[in-house]
């Protein structure tokens, strides 16, 4: 213990994908003061050249900077695949991206070392998630796939049903029975968490890695509690007009968010 | 007869769905040169707010009149909704959007005057189709719906089979039977055509303002064909790296683009 530390947990992600992460995070350390940066104006990452969401991601960082961090997470795949590296070294807060948490949470769960990886394009494509497994499993196989209809989906509330089940069983039915380990590499897959167990089976585990990301927080400050009593700030911008915002988000934090404000990072 | 002209056709795009548009450009006006501009690094602009729509137009715009132009075609329904306005307000050159072309192509299609109208979210929120059916077919009874997951759709390729027939059957089955002719009031949507015929029956005329637009074009140039013979120039732009762009455009266009090139605008 090393006494209550001022500051709040600092959370960007491309869009509102990041808000399972925020939510993992709400349940996980209700007592913490977070702020979050969806960066709706320039939505999606997973399409865009490295250079251009390591851009993106200095502009997000240096923006929550302002709001007196104690710690950054990155809570978008592709800008952790493009742009954690560079955040690490340059800023003065420590910063948490999501794919190595997943990984790590992979490599406690297999039996096989048959892992799945999904994600956008811009992940898979980075092979960010490849290299971490790698790294965290030993000898793993590793098959890596993006499956770009599922952030949609998530967004517009399918995740009930035929279409997503019938979408997901395209994309992983000749999954089954190859892997024991499924990580779920985008913010907004955990949504589609009940259609892709439906598809896989219950031989296959699902690694959520939003909760792995919030796990990782609260290591990273444990022994540290947020000052103060009482209900923790919590702020949410965006880059974009809020107008669907607040009925998207509402899937993905499980509640309507406090107050959303517009700012140009 | 007013002689033969210098100068291309440009055409713009928050991204790939244009080039439907410019498809159909080359099979109308074979011999007329046409630079394009897909605004990769910013799409999508459906989710985006009408100022920051306007202030990307502009920028297209004003790139591509760098390029020797006679007419600009504003090939993407949010720009087209949000920007047109402005930019026939400002621009040296004619101006022609998709929105126009496809309500005067369902004036002439439709017998009830039940019309329906699908695009992306910010198409519909616009109110642009509703406002120019009104004024193309007096007494129009219109239904608009946005349909977010048919451009992923699209881009992924899953025009055919049972995943875009469920998709279509859920945001319009229950339009059977009631409406008469349908706009596709988005780029993307002639991709899906079939699946949309399917779900919607013989009954409804489909309206593809890809080509009702290039119609409008070629009655613009009509007399005043391009000058000189042989192959035309045509030229390909993406403001982000071009990775998936010749597959994805090969899709749209119906062939890989001969060579695209990265600008900033």
């Amino acid at each position: 213990m090393q006494g209550a530390t001022m500051g709040k947990i600092g959370v960007f992600d491309s869009g509102v994908g990041g808000l399972t992460v925020l939510h993992a995070l709400h349940r996980r350390l209700p007592a913490e003061p977070t702020v979050y940066l969806g960066d709706t104006a320039r939505v999606p990452y997973g399409t865009k050249s490295p250079d251009t969401v390591i851009r993106y991601s200095r502009t997000n960082a240096r923006f929550l900077l302002q709001h007196d961090l104690r710690l950054l997470v990155v809570a978008c795949n592709t800008a952790t695949a493009h742009a954690l590296e560079a955040l690490q070294a340059e800023l003065p807060v420590p910063v948490i991206g999501v794919v190595e948490p997943g990984a790590r949470a992979a490599a406690a769960l297999t039996r096989t070392r048959r892992i799945g990886v999904i994600g956008t394009a811009g992940t898979i494509a980075s092979g960010a998630y490849q290299r971490a497994l790698a790294q965290a499993i030993p000898g793993a196989e590793v098959v890596a796939r993006a499956c770009p209809l599922l952030v949609p989906l998530a967004e517009e509330g399918w995740t009930e049903g035929e279409v997503p089940r019938l979408v997901v069983e395209r994309y992983l039915g000749d999954l089954r029975g190859s892997i024991d380990t499924l990580v779920l590499g985008c913010t907004h897959y955990p949504l589609l968490k009940e259609a892709i167990a439906d598809v896989l089976g219950p031989q296959v585990a699902l690694v959520d890695s939003a909760e792995a990301t919030a796990a990782a927080v609260e290591d990273a400050l444990r022994g540290r509690p947020a000052a103060g009593g009482g209900t923790p700030t919590r702020r949410y911008f965006v880059t974009d007009v809020p107008a669907r915002f607040p009925e998207i988000a509402a899937r993905f934090l499980g509640h309507v968010p406090e107050a959303v404000e517009q700012v140009d990072v």
